[in-house]
């Protein structure tokens, strides 16, 4: 039988969601949970990974298990995990149900704190100086416009193709002044959020026009694109699966 | 020349805000980069109080300096202080004005998460038990019609009485089912929120009727009265003053 597991995390004590050897990932500690409350080694895949000190309001994660799910698993887990990762659901799924291949696209949210804030430490990005968010904001229509996006990847990576159908993409400025930036797509590249979030700052203060950022996206050069923004602002904010993946199934 | 210094601090790291021998406060963090910038030992009072683990959104000083301020002050503050010390605002005052003694009201809010939240360690009570609000609010709605709230005051005090109006007090529930109680008064004893939530609390889980609280308040004893609520969850959010303490002056 195979379980979803949505989760949350506060990714600044985490070498990113993926299990490697150098650090603690968010992956080891929830697989690390999991042993412990069910038993048994459980192996597990996320929708896709987040970088070093990237957070997630959402994510999900599936898992094989054979006998049923004690009922105090979510809060055996909560219990045993550390106060920066939560988890919220646990409900089984249909065999190809696949937390990666079947996600129709993911959302994220770069934060953008306009003065020193003592509460959002780790989760946004200080940034006082001066920016036009109104070409800011043109820059990501521009966006819309384009699918490769080789430009905005890390140059070591093993895709296969650099395209991307982004559907939103826009800074929302709040009422004290700090931005957000949204965007949504089916895909992403690897550094591809911070790399484009880093170019349009470049944007927003003047140093580079509308013309130069359409040229770095057709010129599919790592190197042309601005220097990336840092993780602390970056959250991954949903992960879209099709109607059936959350339809009630029995869990036996 | 006096000067009112308008900051913000996440409590987590301080033990409270007054200068004390055994840790750390925000006083003495602030007092120390104030004497930095100033080259000049700086003493500074604060609007009132708040206690180890109690954060501020809005506080006030003021301190006395008798040249101009350097234009960088703000800005050279918040390099030396911590991330979670922010100095937003320094203006001067009259020479009566005073942090504490002229402020007119202090506004209070205690953030309750209904689960366990990886952005708000520290920031919110997890109380995840089961809530009868508009009992909760039945019962802040009496706190409005008394003044002597000595049975929510730490015993140990120097002050001469117990009274307080306070003006506002109820819970908001959001839409996620968070809660934030919000209480607003001329003055507070020293733990009185804190014990007030806690006592809320007991109403809100069936432990403690509307009229046994209603007697907890005429006692005036602390013993009767619920368990403090914990400093996590509590912040200064506005301290009022007179129009005139804002009025532009000349910094001379």
């Amino acid at each position: 039988m195979r379980y979803f597991l949505q989760l949350a995390y506060r990714g600044t004590n985490y070498h990113g969601w993926q299990r490697q050897p150098n650090g603690l990932s968010v992956q080891e500690a929830l697989e690390t949970a999991l042993a412990t409350v069910l038993r048994r080694p459980i192996p597990i895949v996320g929708s896709g990974r987040t970088d070093a000190g990237v957070h997630a309001g959402q994510q999900f994660a599936h898992f094989e298990f054979d006998t049923p799910l004690p009922g105090h698993l979510i809060r055996s887990l909560n219990s045993l995990l550390p106060p920066d990762i939560a988890v919220y659901n646990c409900f089984p799924v249909r065999a190809d149900d696949h937390a990666r291949y079947t996600a129709t696209f993911r959302y994220y949210q770069y934060q953008i704190s306009r003065r020193k804030d003592p509460f959002r430490e780790g989760l946004a990005y200080v940034f006082t100086l001066p920016l036009d968010v109104g070409s800011m904001n043109e820059a990501a229509l521009i966006l819309l416009n384009h699918t490769d996006f080789e430009s905005f990847s890390k140059v070591k990576t093993d895709v296969r193709t650099f395209n991307c159908q982004i559907d939103r993409a826009y800074w929302e400025q709040k009422s004290n002044g700090d931005l957000v930036f949204h965007i949504k797509a089916n895909r992403f590249l690897h550094g591809m959020v911070r790399a484009i979030v880093g170019t349009l700052l470049a944007i927003g203060q003047g140093r580079l026009t509308l013309d130069e950022f359409e040229q770095i996206i057709l010129s599919r050069d790592r190197r042309r694109a601005g220097r990336a923004a840092p993780a602390e602002g970056l959250s991954l904010v949903e992960v879209g699966y099709p109607a059936e993946v959350f339809k009630e199934r029995k869990n036996e």
